[in-house]
């Protein structure tokens, strides 16, 4: 029976291709699906034998499988070719962003993973309205970003307490650090000053920004605060501004 | 009594200064305000005699005016100084894009108008799901986001269909259309073959994208697609990603 599996061509054409992704540990040439990807395949996506998914052990590659069996509580799937994504590059920006309060942490993470962040750091500092992190929520978020925008990798959302970040902070090769009280330096006279290197951090406050004691604190690791201009942004669009600019920058946008 | 009116020093420190901002027609020595202003000033921001406010004419200045009374309906002010708004520039983007599905357009409009967007136009196009369109709703959303970004004019949104956005586009020097399908060109190359103007457009679809008849349409004005890069970015997060690297590439976010 298994050799017979045929395309089901009509219902690719329902379902979004990009939501037929599932982040799995490793790949074999047969593999089960169980738990929440085996739940997501046939209760939500309602995928049929026959009908092909991509599965993505985070190594750049997407695998296409077809499914072979849906059981109850599990589904089989068989490889038929693995490709190279295309999405996938060397560019590894990792952003901290402060925890901010309503749905804007999500709204963050969300629009971090589309535009290709490599890692998402969510910390608290002392202007820190939201200490309530819902890290699960934010990482489910994360997976239904990458998959939505075709990514062969999952984005961890991690959380640190402020003084974790300055020790995490030295592991990057340049940063980018937003104060909205610095008036002088901006993305481009730090590019022009320092250069641009795909290992890079941004770094933004939350809707209370940074005390002068945490700028001090950043400072001291020689990393020096930037503007975005004179408008006042809210803290979320702050963070994915300065993404957008800096992946622009490195050519990750084109 | 007007005369002897203090600044009230301590509620200065509880409200953001930017939500004291208010958008009128015209400016006067003294001034009368009423409707929505005054229930804003009186019973949302229950600001009392004594303390200021900003009163914006969108001709590019900020005129601070001290609250001399506030009535049931009505609240008298007067002037006491008038400065450049330093956020006011020349640039003039205007923002096309194809109304979306749930709060996206809300959103779309909120960031644009804090990026620095001269006007928003949302319109309706044939794989557009959602063609109810709460214009006030969103012209609601642009002046608020015009008071917390702290910008001295209005952003007007309005409503085009995709024929007229067609009438429409040729008033700009230049546009960067956005079109899911385009993989060669990208904002980087068309700014470096047809230089970068302050009076562009930046046209973005919606969630179903454009048809090849309406890529057709607008390629006829001479004005070519261009990619976002390999991943798959939400039609909302196109339109704020691309909005952040014009204005940078402009200069407007230093």
């Amino acid at each position: 029976m298994v050799g017979s599996v045929q395309y089901s061509k009509n219902k690719f054409k329902n379902i979004d291709k990009s939501l037929r992704r599932f982040f799995v540990d490793k790949i074999e040439n047969r593999v089960v699906l169980d738990g929440e990807n085996h739940h997501h395949l046939a209760n939500v996506l309602r995928l049929k034998v026959g009908d092909e998914i991509i599965l993505c052990p985070n190594d750049g590659f997407d695998y296409h499988f077809l499914i072979t069996s849906i059981k109850k509580n599990e589904s089989d799937a068989k490889l038929i070719r693995q490709e190279k994504n295309l999405s996938t590059s060397d560019i590894e920006i990792t952003l901290y962003f402060a925890s901010l309060k309503g749905d804007n942490s999500e709204l963050v993470v969300q629009k971090a993973v589309e535009l290709g962040v490599k890692n998402i750091i969510v910390f608290t500092s002392q202007f820190t309205n939201n200490k309530n992190i819902n890290l699960a929520r934010l990482n489910k978020i994360s997976e239904n970003a990458s998959k939505q925008s075709g990514r062969a990798n999952l984005v961890k959302v991690e959380f640190l307490l402020f003084e974790e970040v300055l020790k995490r902070l030295p592991t990057h090769s340049e940063h980018f650090f937003f104060y909205e009280k610095e008036k002088i330096h901006n993305i481009r006279s730090h590019i022009s000053e320092k250069g641009l290197y795909k290992n890079s951090s941004i770094i933004v406050g939350s809707e209370g920004g940074f005390s002068e004691d945490e700028v001090g604190e950043i400072e001291k690791l020689k990393i020096k605060p930037l503007s975005l201009g004179k408008l006042i942004l809210r803290a979320e669009t702050a963070s994915i501004a300065a993404l957008s600019i800096v992946m622009h920058e490195l050519g990750h946008l084109e």
